[in-house]
C-alpha cells in the first residue's frame, strides 16, 4: 500500500514541487514576491535574480522571524530528531559530509554482502523533500563551533571543483550537534594505518573488498602453505555486540559460500577473536555471554579472552596476555577493529573553549542541553554526548529547602509527598534505589531504621534524609553508545522543538529545586527495549526489558522482524527483505567489487 | 523453476562438493590417490601433503595427458568460451584481474543507479562451480606472452600480503587471449588525468559518485552562480552507442530524480556531446541518427558536431571545430571519456614478437589462430584482436589452380561449381559481392559482360577469373568491438575445441586453397543480430537484421527483454529487473556511496 503511496507521491510532487516551493519561500520573506513572478515564469531567472546567498549563505533567511535550527550529522540521533521535528515552526539546515542516513546495526551484515550497502541507506535528501517550510542540507563538516558569536564553522569535504570555497560559516540559533563518534584505537601503534574500523559504509565496504582479496591472494600460486594461512587468518579485535556479529557474519560467508568457491584454500581459513576483558558481550546476560562463547567454540572461532592488543604492523598483530603478560605475535590477513568509540577531534577542542576540557566526553544535562559558557541554544545527542546526570547530594540542601515550604528545618511525610514526585521525575537514581530495594516511596526509605508509629506527623531533618539518600547516587549509569539511544534522544529532543512556545507559557517538567517555578519540558527518558546479538547460524541471543532473554533460532526471526521494521523508510525495508531473499536463493555476492 | 533448481543445487553441491572434487584430481594424475585417501578421511590434510605447486603452479598437471588451456580474460569472449567449453576435456586455467563477470551493456544504466553494480556481475567462479572437470582461476593480469616456449608471464593485481610472490609463470598448450581493450585517448593531454572512462564497473561507479559530487559541490554557500553553473556542467566526449546511451541515462536521472532532489540548482545543469564526426551513431541507420539528434535537442541536450576535443585540464576542455578550427575552453564539472578503444600495451609488445608490429590490432585468421612466428596454439578473440580475412587477389592464382583440376589452365563452369562453395566459404566477401550485385553465383559474375549461350561448355581462363573478381575483396569489413561479437566468438571457439579430436580425423571446413585437403573446422561467421540505441525517456532505436529499424516506447521493452535474457546467470537477471522495478517504484538512489 505505502509503497503505491509513494509511487503515487512521486508523481504528484513532480507537478506541485514549484509551486510548493514558491508557497514556502513566498512565507519566508515577502521580499522575494517579485521574484517569484519570474520565477512562475520561468524557472531559471529566480536563482539568478534572488542570488546564491539568500538560498544557502550564512544569513540565510535572517528577515524571518522563525529560528534558525542547524543540525550536525545524519545519523540516528540527527535523522530521528529531523523526522520528527515540525519543520514549518523552525528554519532548518542539516549540515553532514554523509549526504545520507546509514542503517548502522545492519553494517556487519554490508561486510560480507548478505545485505548490499546501498539497501540500508536513506540518501537524507528524500527525508527533507517529505518536510513542509524550509529545509536545507549541505554535504560539509564541521570543523569549529563558535559558540559565543553563535555560529558553526564548516569545510566541504570534496577534493576538487571548489578553489578556495571549500569553507563557509552558518549562523544558529539553535545547535543540535550530532555528529556521533569516531573509533577508538586507545592510542594502539599501527591500528589506524593497518586495520579496518566498523563505523561507516564505506569501512564495510572496504572489509568485504579485502576478505575476497585475502582469498584469491591465497590462492596465487607459489605461496607456501604457511602464507596461505597467514592470509586466511581474519582477527576481530573487541568482543562487544559489533566485533561478535562481524566474526559471526564471516564464519557464515566462509562456511556457506566461498568454501565451495575456494575449495583448494578452504581449509587455511582461521578466524580469532581478541577482547580483553574476560568474557565476550559482558554487558549481556551471563547466559548469553556463556552460549556464544560456546557457539563459537563449536564454529571454529577463536576466542582469545582477557589479552589486549599492544600493536600493529603490516604483517603481525601482537597481542599481550592480562594475567601472563605473555605477548604474542600473530601473523594476519585481515584485522578489523571493534573496541568501542572515542570523542571527534573538533569536539574535543569545543569542550575546551567551553569549560568541559577536563571530560573525556562532551556533557549535557537532563534535557540534552550542553553544558558550559555560552552553550545556551545548543543540544548535544547520540554518541557523541552523554548525559550528565545530577547527583542528589549536591542538591541535597536544595531539595529538603524546596520540600520544606514552611522553613520549619524538618520534613513531614505530607509535606514529602507534595515533592515527591517531582524528586524521583528530577533525581531518576532515587526511583531506581527505591525499586532496587523495593521499597514504594522515600518515606519508606526515611523509616527504613525505624519502629512503625503514626505517620503524618513524624518529621526528619535534614541530616536524616542526607543518611537515608547517601547511597542513592550509585545508582547512576551512562546510557550505552547505541542506535536505540541515540534515536530516542532525536525523537524526544524534535517533540521539545515542537511544543517549545507551547511549554514555554505552562512548563511541564519537574519543580526547579535550586530555582523558581517549574522546568520547561520533562528530562529525557531511556527506555530500553532490548537488544541481539546475531551470532551466526541463523541464531541470535537477545536480551529482552524485564532481563528476559531469547537464545536461538525463534530470536533470529524477531531479530529479522524488528530490524525490517525499524528501517527509515520502506524503500529501505523492501531492499533489506529482498536481500535476505537472495542470500537464501542464491547466496552472497562474491565478486570484488 | 530455475531458482528452484540453483537453490537444490546449492544445498545438494555442499554434500557432494568434496566427494566431486575427490573424483576430478583421481582422473587427473593417479598419483594422488594416496592423497586422496588422507582427503577422504581429513579434508585438510589434502593440501598439506600434494602441497601448492600441483594445485596452482606453473607444472600444474604435467602428469595429465590432457591438453593444457589458459584463458586470459573474464570478459564477454573469456566468458562465454569458458561458458561453452567441455570443460572434462582439458585442463583449464582462467586468468584475469577481474574475478567476476560484467555486463558490459548495462554499465550505463550503472553509471546513474538505474541498475546497480553488482546486478551485472557475476563471480567468475560461480561459473567454474559448475563446470566438470579440472578448471581453476587465478586473480592476476597478464604481463607477457613468452609464444616461443609456451609460458604467460603473471602478475597478481593486489597491493599488499605478497612480499615477492607477486609474479608466477603458467605453462599452456592452447592459449585463448581474450583481455579487451583498454579505451583509447589518442594521446590527448589530460585525459588520463581529468576524465572519466566507461568500460570497467569501478568507472561507473566513480561516475554515478562524481554525479552527485557535483551536485553537492554546487548546492554550498557562497559559489556563484557562474560557479554553481561550472559544477553542474558534464560533457560527454563521443557520440558513440556507449556515450549516447550514458547522455541519455544522466539526463533522464536529472529529470527524474535530482530535479526534485536539489531544486536550488537544478535550473544550472547542462550536459554537451562532443562528437568529432558530422553525427551521432554514425554506425547506425540514418534514421535512427536523425531522431536521436532531434530527441537531444528536444531534452536541451547540447550535441556539439564535428568538434573534437585538443586537450582537457582541470577545469575546462578544449574543443576545435573541424570546420572552422576554432577553439573553446569550456569549464566542466564532470568529462565522460568515451571514443572507441586501444590495444592494451602487453598486447602491443606480443605483437611486435610475433611480427606484427607494424599492426595497431593484434590479428587472426578466420579461425581466430593468432598469426604469426611461434603462435601455434595462440587464439584472440574479442576487442582484443580483429580477423584479418584474407584477399580473393592475394590467392587467385591457387583459387583457379584448386578449380582447374585437370590444369586445363581454363575453368568450365561445372568444374567452377564443384569448388563454389568451398570457395564462398573461405571468401566471404565474394557472396557478400554477388549479394549486392543481385546475382546468384560467380558464373553470373563471370559471364557479366557476355551472351547467353550454351554454359556447360563454356570456359574462362584466369585473367577473366581476376577481372571478374577484382572488385571483390572491397566488401571486406572489420567487425564492430561489441559484446555481441565477443560472445559469438567464444562460442565457436569453445565449439572447435568440443570438437577438436573429431575434427582431426575428419575435417569439416572448406578445401585448403593453397595446400591438400580441408580445414579441420568452419572459419568464425559472424551473425548480425542487430543493436540497440537507448535514447533515454523510455525510447530506444533498435536497429534489427534485413536493416529493419524500430524506434520509441516499443523497442524500449524490446530493449528490456533482449538485456533481460542476455544475463548470464538467472542471479543476475532476478535482479537487474527487480532494479528496473526499483527505480520505477522508488527512483534511483542519490546517496554518496
Amino acid at each position: 500500500m505505502r509503497v503505491v503511496c509513494s509511487f503515487i507521491e512521486r508523481t504528484s510532487k513532480a507537478v506541485c514541487q514549484k509551486t510548493s516551493r514558491v508557497y514556502s519561500s513566498f512565507q519566508d520573506c515577502p521580499r522575494y514576491s517579485k521574484a517569484l513572478v519570474l520565477l512562475t515564469v520561468s524557472g531559471g531567472g529566480f536563482l539568478a535574480y534572488s542570488g546564491a546567498k539568500s538560498f544557502f549563505g550564512p544569513d540565510s533567511s535572517l528577515q524571518d522571524d522563525r529560528k534558525r535550527v542547524i543540525v550536525l550529522g545524519t545519523g540516528w540521533a540527527g535523522t530521528t530528531f529531523l523526522k520528527n521535528l515540525d519543520s514549518t515552526q523552525y528554519d532548518v539546515k542539516v549540515i553532514s559530509p554523509r549526504n545520507y542516513f546509514a542503517f548502522t546495526p545492519l553494517l556487519p551484515s554490508v561486510t560480507v554482502g548478505t545485505v548490499e550497502a546501498r539497501s540500508i541507506v536513506e540518501p537524507i535528501r528524500n527525508i527533507i523533500k517529505k518536510k513542509l517550510g524550509n529545509v536545507g542540507f549541505l554535504e560539509a563538516e564541521c570543523y569549529e563551533i563558535d559558540a559565543k558569536n553563535k555560529k558553526v564553522h564548516c569545510r566541504s569535504t570534496q577534493k576538487t571543483g571548489l578553489e578556495g570555497k571549500e569553507e563557509f560559516i552558518v549562523d544558529y540559533d539553535y545547535l543540535v550537534v550530532a555528529t556521533g563518534a569516531r573509533a577508538n584505537t586507545f592510542n594502539t601503534p599501527g591500528v589506524e594505518e593497518h586495520t579496518h574500523f566498523l563505523k561507516e559504509i564505506e569501512d564495510a565496504q572496504n572489509i568485504r573488498r579485502n576478505v575476497i582479496d585475502c582469498f584469491e591472494r591465497a590462492n596465487l600460486p607459489n605461496l607456501s602453505d604457511e602464507e596461505r594461512k597467514n592470509n586466511l587468518h581474519f582477527v576481530v579485535v573487541g568482543g562487544g555486540p559489533t566485533g561478535v556479529e562481524f566474526a559471526a557474519e564471516l564464519h557464515d560467508f566462509l562456511e556457506e559460500d566461498l568454501s565451495r568457491l575456494y575449495p583448494q584454500v578452504k581449509d587455511f581459513v582461521k578466524i580469532t577473536l581478541v577482547e580483553a576483558a574476560d568474557h565476550i558481550l559482558n554487558m549481556f546476560d551471563k547466559r548469553i555471554t556463556a552460549f556464544a562463547e560456546e557457539k563459537f567454540q563449536r564454529d571454529g572461532i577463536d576466542v582469545k579472552l582477557g589479552s589486549m592488543v599492544v600493536k600493529v604492523n603490516d604483517k603481525a598483530i601482537s597481542t599481550k596476555e592480562r594475567s601472563t603478560g605473555l605477548v604474542q605475535h600473530i601473523p594476519y590477513g585481515m584485522v578489523v577493529w571493534s573496541t568501542g568509540i572515542g570523542t571527534r577531534p573538533f569536539i574535543t577542542n569545543f569542550m575546551k573553549k567551553i569549560g568541559q576540557g577536563n571530560r573525556r566526553v562532551l556533557a549535557t544535562d537532563e534535557w540534552l542541553r550542553v553544558e558550559g559558557e555560552d552553550c545556551d541554544g545548543i543540544y548535544a545527542l547520540g554518541d557523541c554526548a552523554t548525559i550528565n546526570q545530577r547527583k542528589v547530594m549536591d542538591d541535597i540542601a536544595a531539595i529538603f529547602k524546596k520540600a520544606d515550604k514552611d522553613n520549619s528545618g524538618t520534613l513531614t511525610v505530607k509535606k514529602l509527598q507534595e515533592v515527591m514526585e517531582d524528586i524521583c521525575e528530577r533525581y531518576p537514581q532515587v526511583k531506581l534505589y527505591l525499586k532496587n530495594k523495593r521499597m514504594k516511596n522515600i518515606v519508606a526509605l526515611l523509616e527504613e531504621s525505624k519502629g512503625d508509629d503514626n505517620k503524618e506527623s513524624k518529621e526528619f531533618d535534614i541530616e536524616r534524609v542526607k543518611t537515608a539518600l547517601s547511597a542513592v547516587d550509585s545508582q547512576m549509569k551512562n546510557l550505552p553508545p547505541t542506535a536505540q539511544v541515540a534515536a530516542q534522544q532525536g525523537q524526544y529532543l524534535a517533540k521539545c522543538f515542537n511544543r517549545m512556545k507551547e511549554c514555554d507559557q505552562n512548563p511541564e517538567g519537574p519543580l526547579r529545586i535550586r530555582d523558581e517555578g517549574r522546568h520547561r519540558f520533562h528530562p529525557f527518558r531511556y527506555r530500553h527495549l532490548g537488544q541481539f546479538a546475531p551470532l551466526g547460524g541463523e541464531q541470535t541471543a537477545a536480551q529482552l526489558p524485564g532481563d528476559l532473554v531469547s537464545i536461538g533460532h525463534s530470536s533470529q526471526w524477531l531479530w529479522y522482524s524488528v530490524y525490517a521494521s525499524k528501517q527509515v523508510s520502506w524503500r529501505n525495508r523492501l531492499l533489506v527483505i529482498s536481500d535476505w531473499g537472495k542470500r537464501f536463493v542464491h547466496g552472497r555476492d562474491s565478486s570484488r567489487l
